[in-house]
């Protein structure tokens, strides 16, 4: 069994250690969760969400439990995952349990004398709590941690970048490959398959999200499902979609028009566009969330079409598709650099349609990076 | 607001007016429930599974949170999805709330005076369980109400069954479609990506799981991604593949010889073949789901073969891939009629590769009912 006792005269020589050589990108996530840890006075952190244990570890399996202590960690996964935690697992110790992991993470802390462990309440259900409770004994303290993961994964890393980098440029490349088949007959439905089945074959692990292809009236519902609709000619088409590549995803959207719009749709795809590129412009280190969404809404309410922007101008993005922050009406958390966040402003009018135009967009160290480089231009398809 | 309070004279007066008359399935399932929840002394119970939710209602949105009495349901939502939840929930009042549908759900209890709910343990996290104990004050008592819903959904209705038949019906014809592209030179995650495309362009709601493409010595692991590994001659190639339907899922695995199997492996895969065959001959109402198993392994232990059978025989499926019952070593809980499970044994020998054969199957009132007719037959292509 692995050794996870606190020492900290070792924990301190290790981060010495530390400073010298280079540490691998998942050991140093570890070691920005410790420090953390310390700053709340958690000795030891149970870590439940597989998201979060996959950006601690780099493993992707679909069962494990983590518990980070102050030196080492161990990550309790079940016969199936034994071989593929050894192969993915950095920085912690991997036990096999056939007999349910949480219980056995539980009989650990029990049998250390563990006197107090932090949980992720917004994770652990009730009924897990109470096995955890009832097999660790009455000496554990169990408290719960808040989102400490969470606030990291804020802050993406070099790899990180670059995997969302990739992630966005193939996302993209399937809208400009699926753009000669936004026409006339093709069901919403079958428009949805071919940007999916694209993504898979150039490699993505698959979409991040159900694809939304929403045309004519339809496209006034922002959260509209691809159906069996045919797209019609004179009618507004919106596409949303994102790519999951190495576990990031991308969020991009296109509004196309099927013929020749008259002047009002021009004016809202002329506004909804404008809006996007300044709060695309706004994005920077330190800037409140909050004023990504005002600059969007400001551009809009200018031209008399704010009431049509029915929700946020964007939110996070990375291992998951909606993460922290979010860029929302009166929102104070500060924009970081290294954050990966959507701008999506968009205008949704019962009867005629809607309009929404979204990238993907890294808050740069020198200003914002659009991952997501497709045309947005070439909106008018004749 | 929806009036929900406890009135047993009406609910008797109500239960009698059903009795005449026909209700809709989804009415019937909120009676059963009723009924059940009488028996266990819950007046109230608070759903926040969402396949519960849908179950229950009909109402198919990512965020909803319905509290069942003894004589009307409240379903709360949030705005994104009002107009769906009025179109499809059946039997229940539709609250809209903008601020937290939790929150609104505990403070109707608190208003309502209600003494005791009960709630979902596993699923309601600890923060959820918080917030909502917070927000209902302390003169009620909250108590995990145990399974129930999933001890109902084990028994499908007509409906269901029918469901069930098209999305096994769609599975099997997706694999034979795809069925001459399983050739030497294409790739794992190609094949994986071409499955997922045809199910959706048949209309499917998506894949029920990722689609498990394994070839060669990477066939060996049972739960094997699809990678960009090219399939070659001489290997066996395994497809696990499930559309879901209108919200319900198919699950189908057969297995591929690319070339000219030697006489191992044809022992190996008529083994598996008539394991299988056996199985799903045993599937019938009352019998103890253990036996299902222990069927298919004695078929593999009579030609020395049950040290590669490395899982369970097959899971019950519906609204989600895995549910109830386990069709696993020792499991007493017994088939009933309407229940639709999986029968799936294999054999996995490390370098040389596996074999899975795969049904979803309907316990039906005159024995199997086999929802995937695709050929286990013609399983060597040269």
């Amino acid at each position: 069994m692995v050794d996870l006792k606190e020492e900290t005269l070792v924990s301190s020589f290790l981060y010495m250690a530390m400073c010298l050589e280079p540490i691998s990108p998942i050991r140093a996530r570890q070691e920005r969760l410790r420090a953390l840890m310390e700053t709340r006075r958690h000795p030891f952190l149970l870590v439940t969400n597989l998201t979060n244990v996959r950006y601690l570890t780099g493993f992707t399996g679909s069962a494990g439990i983590l518990l980070l202590g102050p030196r080492r960690g161990i990550l309790w996964v079940d016969p199936r995952y034994t071989l593929q935690a050894h192969q993915q697992a950095e920085g912690v110790g991997v036990v096999e349990e056939k007999k349910g992991i949480l219980k056995e993470a539980a009989k650990w802390l029990r049998k250390n004398g563990v006197r107090e462990a932090a949980f992720e309440a917004s994770n652990l259900t009730c009924e897990q709590y109470e096995e955890l409770r009832n097999q660790a004994g009455d000496r554990l303290g169990l408290k719960p941690a808040g989102e400490m993961i969470e606030e990291l994964r804020v802050v993406k890393d070099r790899g990180e970048i670059e995997a969302m980098r990739s992630a966005g440029k193939l996302t993209a490349e399937v809208f400009a490959e699926v753009l000669p088949q936004i026409r006339p007959g093709v069901t919403e439905r079958d428009l949805a398959a071919e940007v999916e089945y694209r993504m898979r074959k150039k490699g993505a692990d698959g979409a991040a999200f159900e694809t939304i292809v929403a045309s004519g009236p339809r496209s006034a519902h922002p959260h509209a499902c691809p159906s069996s609709k045919t797209l019609q000619e004179s009618e507004l088409v919106i596409l949303d979609l994102g790519a999951i590549l190495n576990g990031y995803s991308a969020d991009m959207t296109r509004t196309i028009f099927l013929g020749e719009p008259n002047r009002r749709v021009r004016k809202l795809y002329s506004a909804v566009l404008t809006a996007q590129a300044r709060a695309i412009q706004a994005v920077r280190d330190a800037i409140p969330a909050g004023q990504i969404d005002s600059t969007a809404r400001r551009v809009l309410a200018r031209r008399g079409m704010a009431r049509y922007f029915t929700h946020s101008t964007g939110h996070g993005v990375g291992l998951e598709i909606h993460e922290r922050p979010r860029l929302r009406k009166g929102e104070t958390v500060r924009l970081r650099s290294g954050s990966v966040v959507t701008v999506e402003p968009g205008v949704y009018l019962e009867g005629l349609g809607g309009i929404r135009i979204e990238d993907t967009v890294l808050v740069g160290p020198d200003g914002p990076e659009v991952l997501t480089p497709a045309s947005k231009e070439h909106w008018v398809v004749s």
